[in-house]
């Protein structure tokens, strides 16, 4: 195969292709990136004979259809795959000959570079194939090879689907993490000692290359404009809340403190849709067990919970006023709830399955 | 002492104060809290006798005057401190007696209630005090001698001060994060499937208690809204430039590409004010060595660097464009430097201390 353009994503996939036993040839018009991708072990340096199986174009977005035209008219490969996170122009671009798939590895990291690439960059990531109605099969599987070989997950989708995907996971996300990270130039030095991990999340990805970004956000210029203009207007009505706020004080104003729980939930529920949120998968059973009224009885039972790999995290308090007990609510895996339960009983806990659904208690371990 | 409000920060106050040692009463409206808080071991239940010597009030920012007044009242303690995101309010309710001073530790997580909380969660992290001139030294020593005992590092600041950092590095960026997870609620589950770090990373503190964080943004409303303000004026001109492109097509309109790029490369600059590269502190000297031109060179000399903690990450390529070479350059801390440069002569390196300023090159090493 061949790869025209040894950057970080470029080289990346050159590698995990050698690691596969592939043959690369790789080309760049910068010779230093080229020369540090051959000295990786990525491939060889420069064009193959003949016509090679397949070429990846991992050049910036608004590159892609230049150099798709080149490397067809020098007949350097017999399919083309290119890498660029908006599909829109380029499968456009691409169409015809029906040798060629839009493709996107949904891959990435702050530094750029063939020095930043790894062999395993694209594992367990989706990747995503533009496929036309019109190719053919076997040009389709040929690049489901690569995207296998690379360990990734191929997502196929159509081009203006994966364009507006990207604005709402990706582009907009970064701009908004750059508007962010533009303001922290105007605080003091003491104001920035108190920067911590929430910001530090928030922003890192506007350590991206600004001008690769530029060059993707101008080619899904529509498609983010979108998104940032419904951002936009939840971004209005919050500083209209907000200025209401500091103008009659933080104990009037209800609707405008309405508006900012409104949008903070709205949040939530965002998040809700990526699964931040970590379910376990698989089948499972929630335990109940009851924490004796002795200071420090919590701190004991999570000692004990910790050899099942159950944290604080996992647990649900339920207090009964009336009674003045407190127990925890937890989720265990089906198969070793048994075992967890005997475990528990025999350091003196009462543990029970807790079936909310027909009995209030099915008491199934000894008790202290 | 005691920790009045048994929510993850009083909680995690409680913790760190009897693993030091110290007598807790902890105090909540909520029984639950309350009771689980006492099952972890952070202190026993209900109001001391006697006065004790500080009071934590870790209650939301729109409680801590009112809570403070009532404890004032019942002569709970000598000493009173908080623990609010927002300080000013706080600090002027505070005045007079002379007996309180606000302060605001910056450590939390996204879960709330007192099973997220941990003895160490203020560890190495900054501990605003916002003392008033007239605040006498032992009460200010009382609360340091608090903060200290959580680990934490104190910072002392003006609640003006203090409220316009938190928007800046805190209250902005949660609002941020909220407003981009909002827009995922319109995502189709294929779009969602292509969500990656990068997406969670700025979403991640929306995950926060929308209640609480009403509570913060309110409370800091003319704090908030001014860096809001500032950030909408760049966020609509990005808008302006993505709506000509998208008008005009990625190939015209240069002037709108600039104002992408510019506010990029702002993001840049902003990160760089939070230290987000990382820089190794102590002194350092460059080394630079050459690498073969046999493909898979470079990989097997960042083999040999890795037993010295150098990676990828670390490296600078240099290409001589003339002699067709590649070196890299990278820092180690002047101590090691001597065995690096032995260690990878033995195994055949060219190595040697890079100096730009004086000479080109100053050969230390052996060659291979």
């Amino acid at each position: 195969m061949a790869v025209v353009g040894a950057g970080l994503i470029g080289t990346s996939v050159a590698l995990a292709a050698r690691r596969g036993g592939v043959a690369v040839h790789l080309l760049d018009a910068d010779e230093a990136n080229a020369a540090t991708a051959v000295a990786l072990g990525a491939g060889v340096l420069g064009p193959p004979r003949e016509p090679v199986d397949l070429a990846v174009l991992a050049v910036p977005p608004s590159a892609v259809v230049t150099v798709l035209a080149e490397q067809r008219a020098r007949q350097l490969a017999e399919v083309y795959t290119d890498v660029a996170s908006v599909k829109g122009a380029v499968t456009r671009a691409g169409e015809g000959p029906g040798d060629f798939i839009g493709g996107h590895p949904l891959a990435g990291r702050e530094r750029s570079g063939p020095l930043a690439s790894r062999a395993d960059l694209f594992e367990g990531r989706p990747w995503v194939l533009a496929p036309s109605p019109e190719t053919p099969t076997p040009v389709l599987n040929r690049v489901l090879e690569l995207v296998s070989m690379c360990g990734a997950i191929p997502v196929l989708m159509g081009s203006q689907e994966h364009d507006a995907a990207v604005a709402l996971t990706s582009h907009v996300p970064h701009l908004v993490a750059s508007l962010t990270a533009a303001r922290l130039q105007g605080g003091s030095h003491d104001a920035l000692r108190l920067a911590g991990q929430g910001l530090r999340d928030v922003t890192r990805v506007a350590a991206g290359d600004p001008r690769l970004w530029a060059d993707i956000l101008r080619a899904n210029a529509l498609g983010v404009a979108a998104v940032l203009r419904e951002l936009t207007g939840d971004l209005t009505r919050v500083l209209a809340a907000l200025d209401e706020l500091a103008a009659v004080g933080p104990t009037d104003a209800e609707e405008s403190a309405k508006t900012l729980v409104g949008v903070l939930e709205q949040g939530v529920a965002g998040l809700d849709r990526i699964g931040t949120r970590t379910t376990r998968p698989g089948p499972h059973v929630q335990l109940r067990v009851s924490v004796g009224r002795r200071p420090g009885e919590l701190a004991r039972l999570l000692a004990a919970l910790a050899e099942s790999g159950i944290t604080a995290d996992d647990l649900t308090p339920v207090h009964s006023l009336r009674q003045g007990t407190l127990a925890v609510l937890f989720a265990v895996p089906l198969a070793p709830a048994r075992r967890v339960i005997a475990g528990l009983s025999e350091e003196g806990w009462q543990a029970e399955i807790w079936d909310p659904q027909t009995a209030p208690r099915t008491p199934t371990g000894g008790g202290s």
